[in-house]
């Protein structure tokens, strides 16, 4: 082995991702002065594509930095003094957002279940009628270091019938798949994950009650990068930016947006799907194991692979990087050393790199292991899912 | 006058700034994944760059977001329960930081000037002695709304000798102009200014004792996008990020730094101060005044003109761009509607610039006020400033 | 002054010329291979979009290097043994022109004028009817290297009524102002000049007539770099191409297309037009001199000035440069030395950019002569033409 | 099947090839005047750099157009009335090259092998022998439309033992292989096959020999885009262009020789050999032909693949971009319809590529033959390879 890591010929994991070439394009565009007349149109323009390719009920906030911002911003602008949360947990990041819950809230409540499982609609029924008070449910809608994703239009209906607020973090999986954002009341996401740009921005789509929820809030921040309600009106040209956009990445956003509503989302989402199924069918006709319990649990948009007894996954991703180019996530947290992710957002989400990624593992998982791995039967399979 | 504005030929403002073409071509470069060992290294090799360019005494943080992220983190991060401040206000921005410190602080104590006016040594010392418990003293070193510049090195030494911290927000003087890290515990600047970069990074030069002081604070943010603490040892290749850094941001901040070193900081500051003379002098001959109640105190990175009695700076600013394609800036808060600004940062730092603005700033102010202005004399005496 | 040459801050020449920011960002697309079907799709509507904005009679032919190209291929390929070619000379260009012309004909006549004059029609008609036999009359539109501009359209009528093919070379005036196909055989230009593209392409507009002609022609080059007829079909999508295109200098071409036909042609010629007058107004009210005979004459797109008595122009260009950050050209051939010459073409055509260029020419030009020459009033002539 | 064609995910054709992420920033850099001394620097730079990367006696000529510019002009430069030549044809582009070396000669004789066979120094001596007044071999050393390459290095021994020059297309192998100019007289290639770039350069390495036999030569072009000679000097900084160069074009070149550089030509030439290597085995492994006779006759930048009996080229492309994105070459003229080629060139050759085209040709190979075909075994074969 070199010194020298090798330069990656295949980014193929859970972000920061290839970005399309639209957006890198983008990205050179010249920078405007934020209080431009043109550049404050440019910004309206965007905001109201946001909206209407999203589907969002008000003009989504941009908050300038990449979507811990906006998960942060959100825990602490929606939730307050009055409020008692019930924070969904089938993950690391499930499990580190009530971090950021917890301190704003009356109290917080957690529903568990084990990191290869997904919350279902009667565990939560269940945690709402234990927690009844609850006035804000949190959910990570792919826990991304597990690669497992939680049904979210059954977990919203039931959220309603409570009446709580749902607040959603679904960086990992928006535009990688759909989302109806009828019942959710704050999604949290980012342009760096499934639409193919490069980290900077996090992109906030809160409902009308939301928007009420935060300004009765006497703790919501205001004056502070953490503040979602500074930013309510800065979608409007000749209203003010609470402080200096980033630029450059808004016009990456634009970029993507455009090429997302070209592509067709629907066309999109297909794809990611695609190669989801690709990448179980190969790691399971390769002789190796979903992460994930069920395998409808996994995420469209990652597959989380569980390591054999024994392989170690540092070994394991330099093999697949020094030998194959191929560069691939680690877990994080309680799922370190215990799987491999491999995602498909965005430009990589073609089955053809499923393909890559399957003969990347196969080669460097074959010198770690004794267990017998079938490469052929995996491609195979990859191909015919 | 048609109802779309015109694109801007000239962005003088006092950012955002044009960028340098250096550091477009460099947004566009590939973006990896952060755990990749390649980009790892190359966060390393840029933390080292940006701290030997800085000349500063420990590696630099980069923080993920424009510069109002690292000014809020810094206050956050260093000033404790057991701090008392001394916010020295010469302008808008200064005041406005005491809103970010005062929370924080045991105590918040403020020098306060004229906004047309400077900090001097012999205040500040005075003011020391009204307020000898003072631990942090915190300075706007170019208070940007007013276009006036503190004489940093002087006061630096005053707070030395009384043995406070000294927080310097230099967000739109760092990279103009000669600043010497030396007695400073803590600078935060960013690169979308000087440097030519677009917003979306926050660079803090952090001194031992600043690191020390932020250790021993009990509310220094951790977990949070406000913490400094927890980016202590990102820059080192094979230490986690907090979270994702803003990759593309970066790829342009290590083409910035590049184009700054080769062309050598001792030249860059030579241009910034020639156009801001070269401003400074067709203003006057133009039959304008400064803003700076003396010429010395006006800054070598903008130069704010007092708008002539009666003279809207909606109108003016309108007509500069809507006739001649150039934007400057408005003044903020007390100062709005009583100056405009012409920036003169990065790629824009060229005589020939003051003489595109003063040439525009003459066509537009002639139609709004009776005041005789003298176009020829305010370019020749640019010229030979 | 230093051994480095100072980089230009601004490229204010007769081209190559600053680029449009769009063409910039359209040069690193991806290269596609040349029969991907997709490829060939998007040269085929690349080929009809500039049919459409040129008002062309067939789909111009894009040949694949600078206009120099086209107008060598052009020659050889419309010019045959049975034609008597006559060509209009009023300047270098023109007169180089009968270098490419007269191999190929049966004959070859001149109609000269001085080099600071244009070719009036009743000079051509008296030349028609010196030269009755005449089959193609050549015609450089704009000569560059003096800066002046024929009447094409009142030309064109004159060569139609005496039943000959008009070939002409309109590489630095098309784009910057209004050109009609109806009555133009052969017209060479290209991207690299009013239309804001790097050098790399030639675009022929050639009428049904022409092709009968070229395809008439025994002598006309097939299976070269030279022939035109190679092309006749190569924007089909689906038809082989005679060699590779160069991609990326179509991607730049297709984004100048769309800017020019999103500002709108007539604007564009406007501001190209009021850049010139600006530019003339001013070099009168200094105190120099036009090189063109009457200002009639002078071209929308470049201003050629006559240098005074004893001014070196390498002198003068160099103090422009090292000084001023300003870039003009030289004269050519028996223009060399005689004038210097400041173009207006793409993204440079507005009126604050001969701001520059006289603040530049006057800066240099007052420590070359004792002349006395008015700053003052050529940018206040400039700015009220 | 849809109306519109797959956009690629995969290029991997014989060219226009992927180019660097390097070379498209480049692409988009600002663009110069040709006469601004800054880029007459920086021509100068570009030529000494290529001399010293290549090695080449002579500074290498660049010409502003793609290789079959370069190949007709050396052609036409070269080969004059004094001269016999021996025209070495071993596939399609050999062949054709005839038609532009026999039209400037005394005479030409030919040398041919099977298309799917190489040229051997015996062979080559022979034929020598039988045209003993030859003063000019010329050999295309890759003749892409076959995938074969020719032993350059022992043929040029055979040719300086006769005396005679050597002129050799090197389009397609150069940047891929080692070559060696020591025995070559005049090399022609371009930036964009192997080195990485878009199509738009030739690039000429010439021996003094040969610059003393193309300045005897009275028909060599002058005053023409297929002049060679006119360029003799123009890489010196002061020297005029005979015209204006492809800047844009240029820029990439200058990012792609700093890359080729800092990769090592070594390395560079590794991974291409192994990428062919690994294509090679997968398809003999698959239960697919080589088009090579013998595979040590197969080029180490591409790979022909004999079509079974019964399946059309056109079918198997169209399948394998619209279900895989992989975008690969045809055959050209008598190896049309016969063959499929890959290319390992630049950026995509690196083994993996060879598994995505294997995988993407298998699939789509699958459903037009009956054939059995091996993709597991094709792909263990590849990696092993």
């Amino acid at each position: 082995m070199t010194a020298d890591p090798r330069p990656a010929l295949f980014t193929l994991t859970t972000g920061p991702v290839n970005c399309y070439p639209e957006v890198l394009s983008a990205l050179g565009r010249p920078v405007s002065y934020d209080y431009d007349p043109v550049f404050q149109r440019f910004y309206q323009d965007l905001s109201l594509k946001l909206q209407r390719i999203m589907g969002a009920a008000t003009v989504p906030v941009i908050l300038q930095g990449e979507p811990v911002l906006g998960l942060e911003a959100a825990a602490a602008s929606l939730v307050g003094p009055g409020d008692h949360v019930l924070n969904l947990v089938s993950g690391v990041y499930g499990a580190a957002y009530g971090g950021w819950l917890r301190p704003h809230a009356a109290s917080m409540a957690e529903l568990r279940v084990e990191y290869d499982r997904i919350i279902t609609p009667d565990l939560l029924r269940q945690a709402l009628r234990d927690h009844p008070r609850t006035t804000i449910v949190a959910l990570c809608h792919h826990d991304t270091p597990s690669g497992t994703i939680n049904p979210l239009a059954e977990l919203a209906e039931v959220v309603r019938d409570h009446g709580a607020l749902l607040l959603v973090d679904s960086v990992s999986a928006y535009g990688g798949t759909r989302v109806d954002l009828d019942l959710i009341d704050m999604l949290v996401t980012g342009p760096n994950k499934c639409l193919g740009c490069p980290p900077g921005l996090s992109v906030l789509a809160i409902s009308a009650r939301a928007w009420d929820h935060m300004k009765a809030n006497p703790a919501a921040p205001r004056g502070s990068i953490l503040s979602v309600l500074d930013w309510e009106n800065a979608w409007q040209a000749g209203a003010p930016f609470p402080f200096t956009p980033s630029i450059a990445e808004l016009n990456g956003l634009d970029a993507a947006l455009d090429r997302y509503a070209a592509e067709g989302p629907e066309a999109v989402w297909a794809r990611h799907a695609r190669t989801a199924a690709a990448m179980r069918a190969g790691v399971k006709a390769m002789g190796l194991d979903l992460w994930a319990a069920e395998e409808a649990f996994a995420a469209p948009t990652a597959t989380a692979i569980r390591l054999p007894e024994g392989v170690d996954e540092t070994a394991l991703r330099d093999l697949m990087q020094r030998d194959y180019g191929v560069v691939i996530s680690s877990g994080r947290g309680e799922t370190f050393n215990r799987l491999v992710r491999v995602g498909h957002m965005g430009p990589t989400a073609w089955p053809m790199y499923a393909v890559v990624a399957l003969t990347a593992l196969h080669g460097a998982m074959s010198r770690l292991t004794a267990r017998p791995l079938r490469l052929g039967a995996a491609i195979e399979a990859a191909l015919a899912a």
